[in-house]
C-alpha cells in the first residue's frame, strides 16, 4: 500500500505562444523560479513521494523532454499519448498501470504546470488528503481560496466538515466557469473555492468510479495495459471527458481541503505577469528589458532584449522568430494569432 | 570638365535601432523598394554620371559594405573615415581627390538614405542644376516643397529668380530645425523650402571656399591628398562642421531649385511608417505581420512574426535579438535605448 504520484503534463499551452511552441510548452518552461514548471511541481511533492513511484502521462511527442526533465524517474512510467483525450482516460491509464503493482495504493494526481507560492503548506495539505484517503477512502480535490472573482476556472461549493477534520470538507457541488456576475456572488458567499484540478484517491476506488461512470474508458485502459501496441487505435476510439466531469461530479464521497496556497495556474500571460516584480512605473520583465517612459508594460522574452518607448499598457512577448504585442485584456485571445498561423500554413512558427 | 557623383554613406543610423546596427545602418537597409538605399540612390542618378566618376565617403568600417553595395565602383573611389567629423570634411576630402584629376569639374552630393519617390523629376532637376553650375558657377541645392509643418529639417528661404530660369531661385537664407510654431508660419507663407542636404557645384569653387571659409579643413584635406598614410592623425583633429553650416550659409552665390519630388529622408521610424500601405484599420507592415483587431499600428521586422492583439497607436520593431515597442509620437527618442544599452555594456546589441 504505497502512495504515487502522477503528473499530468499533456498541454500544449497554445495560450503562451510564443513562448511556448507546439513542441515546447507551458509545462516544459522557466516561467516563475529557476526550473521548468514541471520540475518544480515534482520536487514540491518530493518528500511525499519518490521517483520509484512516480509517474508523468504526456503527449508523446513530450515524452523525450520529460525525461530529460525528470531523468530519475523510470523511463516505463512515462506514458505518452498519441492523442490529448482530456483528463479522465490519462488519469485511467496510470491507474490501470499502477493497479498491477498496488492495488491498495493511493495516488496523488498534480498538473504538471500551475504555480504554487506557498509550497510547505501545500505539501502539509497533501498528506493530509494521502492520509484521508488511506484511512477513510473517498475523493478528495484541493480549493483554492478565492482571490478575486474569476470566470476562468470552476468553483466547488463546500458544504460542512467531513470525519471530524476541520481542514477537510464535504463538496456540495461543482461549478464550471462561470459569468462574472456569478463569480462575483460566489466569492462575496464564502462558500466557493477555485477547483485547482489537483486530486487524491485510492487507485481502486477510482478505477471502479471509471467502470461505473465511464466503461468505455475502463475498457480502453484495460487493454491498452494489457495490449500495448494497441495503443494507437485504442487510443483513437477513447472519448474526451475531464475528471471533474466525468468522475468527481458523479461519485458520492467528494470532499475538497481548502487550500490558501499562493496557486495559480499560470494560464495566460496575465496570470504570468502578475508573478512578475513591478518597477515605479508598473513596468516589468521576464528577461531583458528597457522602459522609457512606459508605464504597466510587461516584458517576457526568452531572448531577445525588448525596449519601450512611450507606451503603456501592454504585454509583449519575444522570441528570435516570433513577437507578440498584447492588450493586458485580451490576454486570453492569443489563440486567434494560432489560428491565423495555422491557416496560413506558417506551422513552423507554432 | 566632367561631372561626378559624391554619395555620402557615413550615417550611423542609431534612429532605427534596433533594424539598423553599428555595423548595418539605415543606408544599407532595403527599408522601402528591393534594394538597400545606397543602391536605389546611385541608381537613380546612374544616367547623369557613370560609375568610374561617382565616390562614395563613408565610415571606415563601412567601405566593405559599400563595395558591395556598389561593386562596379572603382575602389580607390571609396573613401573611409577613421571617425566622422561631419559633411564638411567629407564633401572636401572627396572634391580634393577630384581636383587632382579633374579641376574643371561638376560634383552632385546626395546623402545615399534618403527617398525620392518622383525619380525621373528629381534627375531632370539634377540635370538642371549639372548645366547651372557648368555654365554659372555658383552653390545649388534641392529645396522641397514642404508637405507638413516639420521641426524635424532645416529649411531655406527662397528671394527671386535667378538667372532668368523659373527653376532656379535665389537663397535669401537658411533656417535650422524650428519650433512647430515657426515652421507652421515658414510653411504658411510658401517662402519656405525644405533643405534636402543635395547640393551641386563646382569643384574648384567649392574647394576656394573651403579654403576661405574653412581654412583648417581645407589644410586636412590637402594633407590627407598628398600623405594618406596620415589619414587616423590628421582625421582626429579635423573639426566637425556641416556643409551647410560652414560653407552654404556663408557663400554669395547660392540658389535652390524647388523640388516637389515625393522626398523623405526617412529619419525616423514615423517617416519609414508614412510610406508603408496601410490595411483598413490604419494598420501596416514591413515583413511578416498578424493584426488582431488593433488599430493604427505598424510593424517593422527582418524576421520575427510580429502579432497584434486588441492593441492601437504603436510602432514595433522586430528582429531576431532585440525588439523596440515604441509610441508613434516619440519615434526620435531611439536614441535613449540606445544609451541606455551602451550604459549597460550591451554592445553587441547596438
Amino acid at each position: 500500500m504505497a502512495r504515487w504520484l502522477v503528473l499530468l503534463a499533456g498541454g500544449r499551452g497554445e495560450r503562451f505562444w510564443p513562448l511556448s511552441r507546439m513542441m515546447h510548452p507551458k509545462q516544459f518552461l522557466t516561467l516563475v523560479g529557476n526550473e521548468s514548471m514541471i520540475r518544480t511541481t515534482r520536487d514540491r511533492v518530493k518528500t511525499l513521494v519518490d521517483d520509484a513511484h512516480t509517474w508523468v502521462v504526456t503527449g508523446r511527442d513530450y515524452v523525450e523532454k520529460v525525461r530529460r526533465n525528470l531523468p530519475d524517474i523510470p523511463e516505463s512510467q512515462i506514458l505518452g499519448e498519441p492523442v490529448g483525450r482530456n483528463t479522465a482516460p490519462s488519469i485511467a491509464w496510470v491507474a490501470a498501470h499502477i493497479a498491477q503493482r498496488d492495488k491498495d495504493g493511493v495516488m496523488i494526481v498534480l498538473p504538471s504546470d500551475h504555480l504554487i507560492q506557498k509550497p510547505i503548506h501545500f505539501r502539509w495539505l497533501a498528506g493530509q488528503a494521502l492520509d484521508a484517503a488511506e484511512m477513510m477512502g473517498g475523493f478528495y480535490t484541493f480549493g483554492v481560496v478565492p482571490s478575486h472573482a474569476e470566470t476562468g476556472y470552476g468553483y466547488i461549493e463546500r458544504n460542512g466538515m467531513a470525519f471530524g477534520d476541520p481542514n477537510i470538507l464535504e463538496v456540495r457541488r461543482f461549478v464550471e466557469k462561470p459569468p462574472m456576475e456569478v463569480a462575483e456572488d460566489m466569492v462575496k458567499s464564502g462558500r466557493f473555492l477555485w477547483n485547482s484540478g489537483m486530486f487524491v484517491f485510492r487507485v481502486q476506488e477510482f478505477l471502479e468510479a471509471v467502470a461505473q461512470h465511464l466503461p468505455e474508458i475502463a475498457r480502453a485502459v484495460d487493454t491498452l495495459v494489457q495490449q500495448p501496441d494497441r495503443l494507437d487505435t485504442v487510443f483513437a476510439e477513447i472519448p474526451q471527458v475531464s475528471i471533474d466531469h466525468g468522475i468527481m461530479e458523479k461519485v458520492p464521497q467528494v470532499f475538497v481541503l481548502p487550500a490558501d496556497i499562493g496557486w495559480d495556474d499560470v494560464g495566460t500571460f496575465a496570470a504570468l505577469a502578475r508573478h512578475l516584480p513591478r518597477n515605479d512605473e508598473q513596468s516589468a520583465a521576464h528577461g531583458h528589458a528597457i522602459f522609457v517612459d512606459s508605464k504597466n508594460v510587461t516584458a517576457i522574452s526568452d531572448g531577445p532584449v525588448v525596449s519601450f518607448v512611450g507606451v503603456q499598457d501592454l504585454y509583449v512577448v519575444a522570441t528570435r522568430d516570433a513577437v507578440l504585442i498584447l492588450s493586458p485584456e485580451r490576454s486570453q485571445d492569443v489563440r486567434q494569432v494560432v489560428q491565423a498561423l495555422k491557416e496560413g500554413r506558417h506551422d513552423h512558427l507554432l
